[in-house]
């Protein structure tokens, strides 16, 4: 799926207690809920592979569900996107064994993160990219970034209402890239912790602009504490790319 | 100055007097002349390099005014950027001789027409690409562009509500190119006719889905007449990306 989170309260409703007072944004599970409901005329839950945050867009996020009916994958993609709203489109849909799980089969997942380095704030593309008008130094945001790269406690860079048990997470790949006033940071991993991509965004762009200085990033990785790192980029700069599964052993059409 | 056209009636009100039961819409000038006379504390008429439609955004349009200030360039352009909306940013401003006219002195300038074409609507960019789920042959668009290169009569290409008395114009470049699944169609020319650049995409568009046949592209341009050639391609997938001046001899800052 792709989706435009702007308008909504990420995936899945998280705090809902804590606000009860505030009349809760649409989620995107919500929107593909009600979207599946008009489609079959009942309620089906969707499992989606990860909860994407409040904000944060998606290029590739995916999701299953069961549902017993006679018509064609295709058909029912179809049928879904035409009940969804226009922020919100399955791009590619599939038959899957009953076994399959999008969470707890998926290998890895790319998020990128997208920053607008320049003086003036961005306008046509402003809702996905992060505007910072301080001269990012791309080459130590480069070299910073590999730091994080294999297996680590990510204690650091996840955010203090996480509830996680287990903070070790492994990135396969981190890529800082930088093409004409645009930088791009995608990181590969097998698993984020809460609000991890966007940690790690914001402590490259400190490192990038000299908030931090060149070599900090191995010493906040080590010292497992959210206070070490930088800042948390905002999620509209976010998108969820790619989630990567073995090969799928599908159900023929 | 780029712009997200979406929420504006374009660079200037048009047929104010037809539709003058109906509220209008800003138009980008008119937010300019409200930054500047919030700027200056008066009336600062602005004229830009031409104008563009309804829905049509821009990545370099300009546009000059006179103004008696101690101010130097660069601080008239961050005050107009700061009491500019979010859709309107100026990213460069500069100096130029009294005799200067950012329409008359220009050149040429390049519009680009930027086309999703894939089976599913878009998302994330989906006010400023235009959805096509035919698939169009790219390398007839291709072809059938080159046939508008140089200077013709492109009556065939403007709107009916055209008021411009000589409907010659030379278009120096137009090129159709494919990356994934978007397709550009660039057209630089020294002047475009009313909806001139949206009536030759949706004539590409035609040809390119075998609506309009191969080879056809030579007998619109011949017929001179609006009824011969395809559709004017809707307003939000176009986008003015650069006005071309003559070396401008500037004054210094």
């Amino acid at each position: 799926m792709e989706y435009d989170g702007t308008a909504y309260n990420g995936w899945q409703a998280q705090n809902a207690s804590r606000s009860g007072r505030v009349r809760q944004k649409r989620t995107i599970q919500s929107a593909l809920e009600g979207a599946l409901g008009k489609l079959f005329c009942r309620f089906i839950s969707i499992t989606g592979s990860g909860r994407t945050d409040a904000g944060v867009h998606a290029l590739g996020q995916t999701a299953h569900f069961t549902v017993d009916s006679p018509l064609s994958v295709e058909r029912i993609k179809t049928g879904i996107n035409a009940f969804l709203p226009e922020d919100i489109v399955v791009v590619h849909a599939r038959n899957v064994t009953s076994g399959f799980h999008s969470r707890f089969d998926a290998l890895s997942k790319v998020y990128r993160y997208t920053i607008l380095n320049r003086p003036d704030r961005p306008v046509l593309d402003r809702t996905s990219v992060y505007f910072c008008s301080f001269p990012l130094h791309v080459k130590r945001m480069q070299e910073e970034a590999q730091v994080l790269k294999g297996k680590h406690d990510f204690s650091a860079f996840r955010a203090s209402g996480s509830s996680a048990k287990d903070s070790v997470r492994s990135i396969k790949r981190i890529e800082v890239r930088k093409k004409n006033d645009r930088i791009t940071i995608d990181i590969e991993a097998d698993g984020f912790l809460y609000a991890m991509a966007r940690t790690i965004a914001g402590t490259l762009i400190d490192i990038g602009r000299g908030k931090l200085p060149a070599g900090s990033m191995k010493a906040i990785l080590m010292a497992r504490n959210r206070c070490a790192a930088g800042f948390t980029a905002p999620a509209h700069g976010l998108c969820l790319m790619r989630v990567f599964y073995r090969k799928i052993r599908g159900v023929r059409r």
